[in-house]
């Protein structure tokens, strides 16, 4: 019986779901590649810490660097995270002309063109499926299945964490600091929460997706981010009355050859499958020239399905490398050598939900539709909510598509006068269609 | 610039859609893949047929044999459909050791391990990703998305013309046959229906798709087919009203070593992601012991969407064969050479809707539900639709989980009784969750 030897470098939830997962399906992955896939090292900063899984004593060491130079190591599995030492071993494990498995977003979104190229150089394979929502192959959608089509859109709901605490916050009518205590408290949220809730975490996953999309880099640093803090419980209520959703929003799509890359809350309408995707779910949109639609649903983190995600890109690799010992690597797939054209964020067009907070007095309307009709913004629709004399009132509008640059323009005038007394909420509208 | 030479037997629709996609997007192609995909000789039975596609007079032929005897074609591309001819190219282009790509269905299910076992034996790739929800990635998911999980159930929409149908009569509330009539006039549903509203064309994907997630063939006259005929619009109203859509699915789970494979039309709770699921669009819902659940949507059907599956599966081969002209085509997963060991449909538990027309007059109620109730049947709910005395009003009923057998007996008994005027509809219950 062949076998192919991993190395797996760093020990926590997610290298201890990989260690279990090989353990408990090792034979029925035997039966599917033809071969077995054997753990031959294991490097762990703490090699004493507690696991919910049995690691053979003798596996474990803290030399990382005994396990990237053991030639008889065919794949290192990174699973460290972070950019410093993780960024060091893969950079190692490539030069070595090992096969890489990585779950590190936040290392591909930042250092990933070179680690692409380095294993393209160094004709070895790189799998990155669980850096992206974890065990939803995803990865492997946009490399293979969609080998055939130019993809014009991906519109994702890519982090469970913020998921969550929407979807609280809008079935329990709760504000956001409560609920995100509670997700802390159930451990579905970091006790720091920004890389989750600033929309960090959800532009790392879109600059891979968008990357291996659209064949160009997209510099991460160019990836307009906003978080879901800012949302109130007020606004998710509002959103509900007029047929929307509020939901953490990765979208990149591709218009005459420039690509918007952003990350934001946005309303999107209620009969719209994304809307449906509640908890910590993940779910993503994309749209082929030739296939149309696709929906890919399921857990985007969590130790087993982030473990599952991992062991196929192993497996991809051993049967390939069972199949044929000598082979080399599948090069990732090619991205030119200039960087994608993103499109300025000024100049993003798109339907708009805001609420002014205004005094309760005659000429107040007026005044704000007054401003956002020389910046050329039209109204679909205008609510006040409830009625307080000389007190501030929410005013709800929707308005019709219009440039971003109008409306922060509009935003900052309207936030000016004298009867609004709160920076005004601005949140876009997503269609998400066919 | 190396290329790959194939030949596509069969140009109506969907083959007219891979030389248009591979026209189109075949500078993409050769980006992607390193190489080029050209297309060498195409056979039909009708060369001069119009199609919306220009292609080259000089590479039809009506000579199918000439294809597959080309010894510059390293693919064979089947369109033609059906089992006839199909059956006898796609063994002598394996035979020929020439690799296969196919979208044919009902050839799968009924010849698929005669198929798969010719691949592996002349070491050629057998691809068929076309062949189950057109250009959903599925059969990718399955192979190597899921290789590190135990699949536990499979629960798809995966016919889009009954999922037209049955959205169709849920939204505007009118009868099968004018519905079917009008899914005809648009070209949603063929001339000859029968295949996908009796539930085999579901069948079919069925059978792909449980034999490749549980590695076990799955003969294609064990899986359990209804259609969806006999749906009444009142039916789906009912249904509405209790809180659940009706669609017809197709099941497959693994529990205790036994294997349930079913087509049946089912109630889901509307909260549920599939039953948001409408129009011509399919779903597919996948459990792994690892990954937990995941959803897959798209257009299961059409012309370009099938095409992009069809080219995927050109572009995996042929991304192989660039790499190493050499290579041994990669085999289709392993199935074991027992059967699986498909569970008596008397034995599937499932909770019940019934719709039993009875004749408005005491005693009627106590006289079925003693049936159910003899054949450990319980109820949840009893509901009497409206009250026309001495005439047949439709009782509907939702039953607690029971055996299948014993709920058959009770429907032998209930229609014997002389105050039932028609035949019960009796539908099962599908809870879909993780």
């Amino acid at each position: 019986m062949k076998s192919i030897q991993i190395g797996i470098l760093g020990c926590g939830t997610v290298g201890s779901g990989v260690v279990k997962l090989i353990q408990e399906n090792g034979d029925l992955l035997q039966q599917r590649l033809g071969g077995r896939v054997v753990i031959r090292r294991i490097a762990d900063v703490d090699i004493h810490r507690r696991r919910n899984v049995e690691v053979d004593p003798t596996l474990l060491t803290t030399d990382a660097t005994a396990v990237l130079e053991d030639p008889e190591i065919d794949i290192i599995v990174e699973l460290i995270g972070g950019c410093d030492v993780a960024l060091r071993f893969c950079r190692e494990a490539l030069n070595r002309k090992k096969h890489l498995v990585t779950a590190n977003k936040a290392l591909l979104a930042t250092h990933g063109l070179e680690l692409y190229r380095t294993a393209a150089a160094q004709r070895v394979s790189i799998g990155f499926e669980a850096s992206v929502c974890g065990g939803i192959p995803l990865i492997r959608a946009m490399k293979d299945g969609l080998v055939a089509d130019r993809v014009r859109s991906i519109i994702g709901i890519v982090n469970g964490t913020c998921n969550y605490i929407l979807t609280t916050m809008t079935e329990s009518k709760r504000p956001f600091a409560e609920v995100l205590a509670e997700a802390q408290a159930h451990g579905y949220a970091e006790a720091n929460p920004s890389f989750d809730v600033d929309g960090i975490d959800s532009a790392h996953k879109l600059q891979i997706l968008a990357t291996l999309a659209f064949g160009a880099y997209v510099p991460f640093d160019r990836i307009h981010v906003e978080g879901i803090r800012q949302i109130d419980a007020s606004d998710i209520e509002y959103a509900r009355e007029l047929g929307y959703r509020i939901k953490l929003l990765a979208i990149a799509k591709q218009r005459n050859g420039e690509l918007e890359a952003r990350v934001h809350p946005a309303l999107i309408p209620e009969d719209n499958l994304l809307a449906a995707v509640g908890g910590v779910h993940n779910a993503v949109y994309v749209v082929g020239d030739a296939v149309g639609s696709l929906m890919f649903y399921g857990r985007g983190a969590g130790q087993m399905p982030t473990a599952s995600a991992v062991v196929s890109d192993i497996a991809e690799i051993a049967r390939g490398l069972l199949h044929d010992p000598t082979a080399r690597g599948v090069p990732p797939p090619p991205i030119s050598d200039a960087e994608a054209k993103i499109k300025d964020m000024a100049s993003v067009r798109s339907c708009y939900y805001l609420r002014i907070m205004a005094i309760d007095k005659p000429g107040v309307l007026s005044r704000v539709t007054g401003i956002l009709g020389s910046n050329n913004i039209s109204l679909v629709s205008v609510i006040q909510k409830g009625r307080e004399e000389q007190s501030a009132v929410p005013i709800v509008m929707m308005t019709h598509e219009a440039v971003e640059g109008d409306m922060q323009r509009s935003l900052l005038a309207i936030d000016q006068l004298d009867v609004v007394d709160r920076p005004t909420m601005c949140l876009r509208v997503e269609g998400v269609t066919d």
